[in-house]
Order: C-alpha cells, then structure tokens, then sequence
C-alpha cells in the first residue's frame, strides 16, 4: 500500500502541539464501520485500537447506530442535565436488569460528567467523604485521568509532570507481579498499615485497574485482586476498581473483576458504557456509600442522553445472554496462541506476551522496537498503539465483535510487523 | 396545568442522592424541541434554562440534526481520539474562518476531553507550566467546574467542601462591583502583588468569568475587565477568560469579552461550542504559549466528530454574519423591559435585577423567594432556575433562538410567577 | 571612632552563606552588658537593636546573672525535658502570680520547644485540632517564623521562597491602615466570611501580631484589634496573638494586647520571656482549649531550666510592680519627641514615624536611606537595623532598661545619621 | 526506696496536658550531677536517658561548667543572633579543628535556631532549593521533628495526626531490616525510582537516621547505609544524616556514620552538640550547596553564645584524642553482655536487643512490658524510657561519661526490672 503525505495543514497551523495520535498515524480518516476506518484519499485501515477500548462494539455498529438515529430523528432530549428522561430511565432499567440483578450487585449508580477523569474524580471525593481522610493508595503504573485529582493517582511521570503543582495525597504501591514474585504480595502495603510509625498517611482507599492498559498490560491474578479486597476490609479502607477501559466486556465478562469474584465498593465505567463512541460515563458504589448531598458533584454533559440510547441497545444486544463473554474469550485464545507463534519464532529476541480476554501486550527487550512494530503495522495498513512507562508494549486492543477472519488478518500483520522489524 | 406525579422509581432507588435537578422538575422528559421540553404525560415546558447554556440553538436545532443525522447515516468516524479526521478538520477551518479570522484572534486551539472542567483543567495545566508558578487568583463566586483543579478556583462553599482534601494554590479577589463601588478595583489585588511582604504567592495567571452565571449573574464591566488586562500585563500574570458559559454569543458577541476590547491569553469554551448539547470542549491561547509537549494532556473523548460536526453547521449557520448578535441584543432589551416591569410592579418588595444578551438574573431581598419563583414557574409550565451562593438570584438563560413571542410569554409567566409567590 | 578591619576570616570560609546581620556589623562582638556592647578591638555599640527584642532588659542584666550563676553553681538541673522540677515550678508560680492572676487570665501553659517558631508551630496545630479546619488568615507583612507551618502564614516574599515547596493553608488579609483608611475595617475579611460563594476556606484562626515588628513597625490601633476580636468570636475562628517579640513589656503593659482589652485564645511569647537571652518559648491558651494528647507535641529543649531561672527572676524584678510599664512608656515619649524633631528637620524629605512604647520605626520615602542611616549609625558606634519588606524602616528596639541618658545619646546619634546621609 | 507522692499541683493546674516526661516520672527534679538526677525530696536516680540523648557528658559536666560561669561571670554576649562573636569563633575554629580536618568532611557550617526541628527545616529547604524539587524520602519509624516540615517526614501516626493539615511531599521507604532480610535492600525504592510509571515524585533529598532512637533503636548495617549514600548518587538526590540523636559520640564515632565511612551531603546536629544540654543546632553541607542568600532561614535563638562555650570545651575535653569513641565502644560491649544475659533469662519470653555504642533497645513480644519495666525502674531508682511506634522498646541511653560502676549498677536494676516484671 503506498500513503500519499496527507494534507495536514490546518492540525499543524491551528491544533497545538499537544496533539498526539495524528503523530503516530499521519492520516485523515473519514469514515469506519465495524473493525475498519478509511481515510479521504480511499485507504482501509484494521482498527487493533478500538478507541482506546472505547468501540468494543467496533465502529458506528448497526444496532446502536439504529437506535440512536431513531431517537435522534423523533427529538429525543439531547442535552438532559441530570433531569429526568425517558431515555435515562431506559437506560437505568436495563442497566439493573441485565448487568446488576444477574450478577447481585447492589449498587447505585452515578452520572458524574461523561468521561472517565469525571467518574474517577468523583469516586475519589466520596470515598474521602465517606472515610474522613485525604490519602489513597494507587498502584506502580495506574493510569486513572488528567483531572488534577485523577493525576495525582496516575503513575505515569510525564502526565504527572503537566500538573504544574506537586501532585500531594497519593501513595503509590507495587501491582501485581511488580517483582516477578520475588516478594511476597502486598507485604510492604499491609506492613505500612500495621506499623503506627510507618509514616504513611492512613487511606480512605485504595483504586486499582484489574488490567493496566496504558500501563503496559500488567494482568492482575484473581488472587491478588482477592487479596487486596481482603486487605481492604481489614484495614477500613474501601476499594475502587476502575473499571473504565477493563469493564464492558474487554476481559470476557462486562465487570473485568468478575472473575475474581470480588465486589468492589466503588466502580468507574466509561469508554465502552455508551457503545457507540459518544461520551458517557458511571460512578457505581454500594448504597451505604451514598452519602451525597444533592447537587454535590455536578457536570453539564452528565445526561448526554443519545449515549443513553447506544448504552441501553448495547446491553439488550450482546449483554441479555452470556455469547459475548463466551466470544471474547475464545477470540482471546486465538491471540494468545498467534502471540505465543510470534514469541517462538523471535525466540531470542526478547519478546514476551501477556493478557486477558481480548486486551493483550507484546514486550520487547529492545524498548523502542514496539514503536518501529506499530509504524510499520500503520504501513501495513493497521491501526495498533503502544503503551507502558516507555512505550515498550505493543497493546492489542480490537473491538470484542470483530471476526474471526479480521482477528486472523490482524495477527498475521502484527506478526509480519514483528518480522520485518527485527 | 394539572400534573400528576410522574413515575420517578427508578430514579429514586437506583440513582444516586446526588442527583438535583430532577427534585426541581418532577417531570420525566421524553423530546424537545427550540424553546420547549415535552414530558412523558404530554406536558410542554418553555425552557428558560437552555441546557444550563448548553443550548444557545434551541434543543435539537433542525439545522444542525440533518448535519448530524447526515454523518451519522453515512457512518463518518463517530470516536476519533485525537486523529485527524475530515470532521475535525472542517470544524477548525470553520472556527478559524468564521470566528477567529474576523476577530483577529491568534488563538491555538485544543481539545481537552469535552467538559467544561476539563477546558478549565487544561488551562491551568498550561498557565503553571508556563509560568512554573503554582498559585491561581480566581474571584469571590467564581464556578469553574468540578474536578480538583476547577474546584479550587471555585467559591462556592459547598461545592467546596465536596473535595474531601483542602483547596489549596487559589486565592479569592473581589469580583467587579463586590463592594458597590465603595472600595476602587483592584485596589487589594494590586496593592498585594506590589507588597514584597504581603504574604501572597505570586499567581501564575487570573481566571475569570466576564458574567457569573453560577455565581449569581454579576455582570463585570467593560473597563474591569480592561483594567484586569492591564494588571496581568504589568505583573506578569496570564488572563484566562473562562467563556464556557458565557461565550458562543450568550452575551451578544460570539466571546462574551469582545465588547471589552481585550484580549485574553488563554479562552476556555464549551457548552454551546457543539451547538446541539453535545459534549465538547476548547481551550484556545496565544500561539506562544503552546508549549505542550504531544500527548501531556489527552482524554478519550476529546475527539467526539459528532460533536465537530454541530458545531461546524452551527457556525455556518449563525455566525457568518453578524444577524445573530444584533438578535440577540434586542432580545436582550425585551428582557429589560420587563424585568423593568417588575421590579417596578414589586417596588418596595426588594427586587433588582441585572444582565446582558441574553443572560439576567433577578434577585430578592428575601433569600427564599427566588425557589418559590422557579417552583411556581414549574407548575406554570416554565423551566427557570436558581443561582448564587444561597441561590437567591433567578436566572434567565433562555435559547438565544427564541422567538420573540415565546421571550414575551416567558416574561409574563415570570412576572405572574413573581407577583403569585410575594 | 576608626574601626579596623576585624578578622572574619573563619565566620567567612566556614560558616554558611546564610548569615546576616554579621555583614551589616563588620565588627566581632566580645562583651556586652546593659545597652552595650563590646567587640575585641575594644569599640562600643550602644544597641537599639536588643537581640531583636530578646533583651528587653539589657544584656547580661545584674539581677538575673546573679540567679543563673546561682543555679548552675549548685547544680540545678539543666536539661530538663518537660520533667517536673524545682525550677520549672517556681516559673509557672511566679508567672502565675505576677502575670496572669493580677491580669484575669485564665491561660494554660504549655513549653513547646524554646524558639518563637516552635511556639507558633504549637499555636496553629492547636488551633487546627480544636477546630477542624486547615485555613488560618494572617496579615500582610507578618513574621512569624521559618519554619514551614510559621512560614505559610508570614508574609516576606523572599523568606517564603525559601520553603521550596507551595506554602499552603493560609491567605493573608489587610493590616490595620494597610490602605490609610481609605477602606473600612475588615470590610474584605467578614464579606469574604458571610459569602458563601466566596472561594475563603473557613479559618480555623486567625493570627495577629498587635505590632509588626519585621514588617516594618506597623501599628494596630485598638479598636482594630477589638473589631478583630469581635469578628472571630462571630465567625467562630481561634484569635491568635503572636507576642514573641511585642510581649514581654515591649510596648508599655506585659502583653501587647492589654492596651486594647481583648483576650486571645492562644499568644505566644519568646523572646525576653527568659530575660537572659536565653531560648525559652512559652504558649498560652484558655483551658477550653486544652485538647492536647500528653506527649502529642514535644520537643527536646522544651525545659530549658536556666531560662526559667532568668525568666522567674525577671518577672519578680520587673513586674511586681507596675514601674516597669510606666518607664517604658515614659521613655517611648522621650523618643516620639525625638523623632518628630527628626521628621520636622527633614520636612520635605519624605520622612515618617510610628510606634508604641519602646518599639518606633522611621521610614524614607528613599527606600535606601533606611540602610544608609543604620550603616553611618554603625560608623557613629550604634546598632540599629531596618524592617519592612524592602528594608526602608529604621527600627528603634532599645532594651526597655537603658537609661534616660543612653536614649538620649542614641536618639542624638540617629538624628545625626539622618542628617548624615541626607 | 519509698516515694512520697510529690506535689505536683502548678504543673497540674496551670501546665497543659500535652506535657508527658512528668507523668512517668512523678518526682520534682532539683539538682543533677553526672549520672544522677536528685529530687526535692531527696531521692537519687540513675539516668539511663541523658535528656533523650542531650547529655552525652553527663549533667552539668564540671569542665564544662567552670567554661560556662567563666563566660557569664566575664559577661560574654549572651545573645548574639548571628553576628559574629568571639565565642561563635572560638567554637568555629574548634569544630573545624577537632572535628571536621581531622575526618577530612568539607562541610560548611550553618546556625539554622537552636532546636533540632529547626536543623531539620533548615535541611529540608537546602535540599529542595538546591534540587528544584518538593518531594523528600525518609524512612518507616523516622523522628525528625514537630515543626510541620520535619513532622511531615516524621512515621509516628500519633505525632502526624498532631499536625492538623494533610502531611505532603514525603513517602516513607522501608528502613534496614524492615522485614527481616527478607526482601533485597532497596528494591522497591529503586524500582520506583527507575521506572517512569510508577507514581513517586522524584525527590530533592532522602533523610536518615543511623539508628532510629524514637523508633525503636532500629540500627541500620553500614552496607545498607553505603548502598543508600550510592542511590543517592546514581538517582541524584542529596542524602541528608540526622545525626541529632546519634551524632556527638553516641554509637562510639563522633558522627554516627562515620564506621560506614560515608559523606553525607547534608548532616543535622543539635541535643549533645552544646554539651551541657544548652539548645544548639547545626546544619553541616558540602560547600557546593551553600546556595543560601544572606538570611533566607534565620531564627532569634540561632546565636546562643553560652552553648557555643559548652560545645567548643566539650569538643577540646573528649574529642582531641580518640578516647571518647573507645571507651563508648568499650561500655557498649558492657551493655551488650548485660543484655545477652537478661535475654537468656528470660529466653522463651520474647525478648530480643539491638544497639550500637551506647544506645540500646531491649523488645518485648508483650509490647507492654516495656512500660512496665520502666516503671518497675523509676521505683528502683532509675530512670529509663521506652520507644517505639507502640512505645514496646526499653530505650538504653546512659552518658557517655557513665562510670563503669555506675553502668553496672544500671544494668542489674534493668535485669531486676525485667524479672519483676515478668
């Protein structure tokens, strides 16, 4: 495939420079549809990226794409504050029906603003509320938003260093695996704890990824996760997961810590939660955790209400039975066996893999070659990101519908990237 | 009117205590359309709240729905991060032809996730780093949003107290008019930076808002704000004009501080920018301030297209001449009239009222009167609302759209409302 | 006189940069008694600096030289932590029965580390326990100490750089006549109070120095301290009085603020409290106040039992009767007279005074003649050093013990200055 | 030996409740010579504390005692501020001479007040001001201070709750042996500190004790305080000793670190430095640092002449030769045969020692035997204190002029204390 330099002009005259993504893809793109995107001068693109987790249903997907256009069409309530509409009640009820009852949870649910650094924020202030206290444990690279409350819980030292003011009241602990199982899990974290003299600052709680997704795809063990909620209770200290790229059914079930068969008692969604791309965004907790006054958090696009439209299509199609969960993860496996080929055939090179569901990362020894592995995937005709502290990670990330024969596709062209990096 | 009490259980047991308008409005909103809201039981309501400001163009403003139905029906990129995309770039050729050009205006522009708070975010982000100084001076009643670093140059105290850690690096000045013309402006701020002993730390940048909407309509004067210039001029300090709510032509002018004849470093939008109550947002500034480096400040939902697509017709279709701000001028003037009308008819009872464009509020010696306006208002099949610490001000926010016969009715259901509630 | 260069040479390649007043007093001091003091080249000082006010009653007073030698010849316990000894007990009585009780005080009092800052440090934690808040108001141009909890609330731009980190938690407000009044008493400080929007983080206290020593003499009237009084017991904020360097007889009474018929919730003394020189630091409270946990602030020199030796014995000399505040004010007359010649001498040259009892200050519309003057007073064999924020305040400070001849001879000196550097 | 309960009343009417030494030692203390301590009513007690380490020659020490009247009687200048003064020189040279030349340590000298918080503080600034940066390392059961810099590196969560305002810009690390050897010496430290994602702010400067008195007497291994001086190195940042407790001689050295034959950039002394328990504090820095401006941190107190007379003749008395530091080391081992006795006696009960020199701990299994140990000793005539976040830790910290009889006597009534309590 040959690209024509495109014409860039008015993001390189007008766009600051703080514009990234168009960097590493030097493309317009007009339009897409499912796991593609086209650019104005006709070419495809294999989308590995989904909108940073936010497509799981892939691009404008048919069903939710009816009903939004539907609503649309009859003057639906766009822009709903937090007033009461039929499209938000449609929404809640089948939140509750098809994600909360079948799975017991008991929580309430919160629109805090619609995208994912206004749920985090919004978790923080009420776990402080509840709890009195100021502090809160984050884990080694966590990636949680850009707000200055969701970065002062972020772990990533150039976000952090855009803050521009000392980023105070946030603790940073190892995540799992951090030391490759040389030291027992959360010794140092429970130690601090228990010890009156430790120094640290005693948390209102304690907010953690499942899976760390711009973190590099660090996988937390059920086990772990089992233990930190075990560490939690003990401790008074509630746990958040945030939930916002890991929930939806990116690991197999909508809640990625479902598996570990914990019930967290702060929950942020986002990304996927309107299914269609359009901002929308959940803070859920454990009904004695509403301790809000009315108006206490507020947000004008927290009742984006076309988001409420997608969001309740989305759950009726995939989520009503257990097909997608069954799906992701056998698609799941066929990216790990395609990556486990990639690692036999680099064997030497210094290339490991890991995952879960669908969200998977590739590891290079050598730290720039994920770079060189994404740009010539964009050559090939794919969309793929890195992620990590260094950008050493190669993060899979397509939608959770794509087919078997686009995943295969996929596969093939990371695995050419890989080869022809080498 | 009779209203029979809607159904609002869902929202009672599975939303959040957090939630307040809809304890205002126990409706249940089902379509809207320019000035009018229908609820579920066929009730219509004119709107006098415009989305909080979200909804300069009326609900669902034809003009910009085909657009969007149009880009949706042929599947245009729905979620783009921070990719170049044809709508992206139609949107900022748009604003640089039709806004910024005619104005002369220099600005950057960016997008910063696509709240309100994650403008201001932004732009205090930028102005620390510009200046590697961590203190911001904001103004008595000043609202800046809800994430940690808005919430800091916030007034309002229960807003506030939602934080759950102190405020810190903000510090209150008094808003024009703050002391009625007893004390000159300034005269605190300036003395306190000129004093090498005075205690304050030397602020990176002034925000402000050229009308308080939140805060209670405070209308600033033309020379205030000139005046407030040329103190950040002289001190070295940058001037973020906060334009979210007062900006795309609430106030007459498509920036709320182009009567002013200033110009300030750093601009934030949101609300109407997408015209059709979607999410977006922008931080505009000087070109030589954008010292980002690429990806330091990023948010998933930044590149919401459908968003870019509004808000490009909304353009095209209301600021390519100058009709909509002289419309909005003389409505402006009926608004006065009547509230002439009443405070006249309520001569005595302590009413006064003040504003601009289409933005006023009016405001009652007696603290309480100002819910039992919008209560009554409600019942009369009216949406108006509060502002102001104690929320003792009614505020006018009506779609700059409106025709003159519903402005004209509008107004005698206030002044009914205000005459049934003394 | 002709002063030799003296032999700096250690003081200079050893000892810290930090230094300070050894560069505006190239002279190595040996001796001192009274108002003198003498360095090795055989030169005399007449000092009207006193220790910064921590010899109120002359260096090396008789009277209380003659008690310490006592003291450490029979081995009296030196080092007593905050044990119960015989010295400590005969302190609290002696303040008890020669200060508080003739004056109604009800004051607990608590030994918090033998410095001013540690005083102040006790004072605001104290503050902040009882009532819940972190803010604390202080006033443009206070001092009240380096360290980092005294610092956030004292005022010179070029101490509080010093912090390296965002001094936080305090916001100064105007200094009684900060504005010639031209604007009413705390007119900005209790609006900021009532509003509720207005961005003030509610104070916990407020903390006040009745003269601003290091801030250039500035003077509280009474009434402004009534007013303040009465404002906190409104707004149910602690009133500090910071008295390390006013108390102690400074200004006429033992307290500062006894002029002015308040009683703060907490002051602070230091300085002369020991009357030797020696480090002591006492903080007082109403016993409502006393929340303390035992041992919840320490601090190893906190029984410094020498100093309470000196301190009993000053207080038994000086302040059993009510001699000592009619000679200091006696004397305070003596040098307002003096100054006003000096003012009417120099008419035309921008020359102002103010002050109370035995502290005034003198200030040059030429902010370096201040500097000049106290360096040709050097010259003239006395010691006199400037405040204020831009050093352009001559500050007169003599011990409250120098005799009516000694003023006289330094006031003659200082005029000569004057003249002198014309 | 009987005890008549004191009369206490003064100290418990009129002191406040935080005071705390008085409370485990209900005796009024008069005189002290020595090792011994005598109250008013004739009683005699063995110091096992020396004024939680201030005493390290003993009460009131003759030789120095004879400089000391000598001073006075001479009227030597008292205060002194930090003009340079005949005995600031004297004291100078000497530190230079005996102390500093001899170890070949670069350091300049700094007068930063006369209390170790203040030493703190002043090290503290250095540090960031130097580094541009806020954040500070210190390590789990740290005692630096009470003033808020030092408290906020401070572990004691009892003393940090104290504080009244969130403690920032300190993360505790894991000090030597925190969990027993079985985790590599700063691997988590250095994995934060390496990997750009993990959360920690960079920091200006790690604090350390050699051995943590407070804490616990937890002593540090001489590799792990060579590996740290190298992280320092490799992670630029400044290594700051608290040598307050430890330095003077306590562990056999003059400085503590001297056996593990590092170079601290910053080094704190104060409670033995005067020698005779006279409040006195110094900063030591490589001269590359001394980036101070001429009073940036100063202090009233920081020019005690009188303690600068006790400090150079304590220096010319015990460190001229290497005496001091072998007889330390000679008692050490006394106290260490001791201990390994009672813990053979008591083998089966839980109790185990540590130390160095002659600073001791004995632990309990039952944390609350050592308080009753002491107890058990203040009747027999002893004094000695406990340490410990949870106070479980019998302190050993005699003078370091204690004879050989007088240390055995203490040794037996400790053994006695633990058996009678068992």
């Amino acid at each position: 495939m040959t690209i024509t330099p495109p014409a860039l002009s008015v993001f390189e005259t007008l766009e600051s420079e703080v514009r990234s993504y168009c960097r590493s893809w030097p493309a317009v793109f007009d339009r897409a549809q499912g796991s593609h995107m086209y650019d104005e001068d006709g070419h495809t693109y294999l989308d590995f990226f989904a909108g940073a987790g936010s497509l799981n249903y892939g691009h404008n997907n048919p069903v939710l794409k009816r009903a939004l256009i539907d609503y649309i069409e009859r003057d639906g309530v766009t822009h709903g504050l937090d007033m009461a509409t039929t499209a938000k009640r449609a929404f809640l009820e089948t939140f509750q029906n098809v994600i909360l009852r079948p799975r017991d949870l008991p929580y309430k649910v919160m629109f805090p603003g619609p995208t994912g650094t206004n749920a985090v924020e919004s978790a923080l202030k009420l776990a402080r509320k509840v709890k009195g206290r100021e502090s809160v444990v984050s884990f080694t690279n966590a990636f949680h938003g850009m707000s200055l409350g969701s970065l002062a819980v972020t772990g990533n030292a150039f976000k952090r260093a855009g803050a521009g003011v000392p980023l105070v009241h946030g603790t940073p602990m190892p995540f799992d695996n951090y030391f490759d199982g040389q030291v027992p899990d959360f010794l140092w974290f429970e130690r601090l704890l228990e010890d009156q003299g430790s120094g640290l600052n005693k948390p209102a709680a304690v907010i953690v990824e499942t899976v760390q997704g711009e973190g590099g795809i660090n996988v937390a063990r059920a086990e772990w996760l089992r233990a930190l909620q075990d560490l939690c209770h003990r401790q008074d200290m509630l746990l958040i997961v945030d939930d916002i790229q890991m929930g939806c059914g990116r690991t197999g079930a909508f809640f990625s810590f479902e598996e570990a068969g914990i019930q967290p008692d702060i929950v942020t969604l986002s990304k996927s939660i309107s299914g269609y791309g359009l901002p929308m965004s959940l803070c859920l907790f454990k009904p004695e955790l509403d301790v809000w006054e009315p108006g206490e958090h507020n947000g004008t696009f927290r009742g984006n209400n076309p988001a409420f439209v997608t969001a309740a299509a989305a759950l009726n199609a995939y989520w009503a039975d257990g097909q997608m969960e069954k799906q992701t993860l056998a698609r799941g496996e066929m990216v790990e066996r395609a990556l486990l080929a990639i690692a036999d055939e680099n064997a030497g090179a210094g290339v490991s893999f890991r995952g879960r569901g669908l969200v998977w990362g590739i590891e290079f020894t050598d730290k720039n070659r994920a770079t060189a592995v994404c740009r010539r995937a964009f050559e090939l005709g794919m969309l793929l990101e890195t992620s990590g502290p260094e950008s050493e990670v190669v993060k899979l990330l397509p939608a959770l519908t794509i087919s078997a024969d686009e995943l295969d596709e996929g596969l093939r062209t990371l695995a050419r990237a890989v080869r022809e990096t080498a």
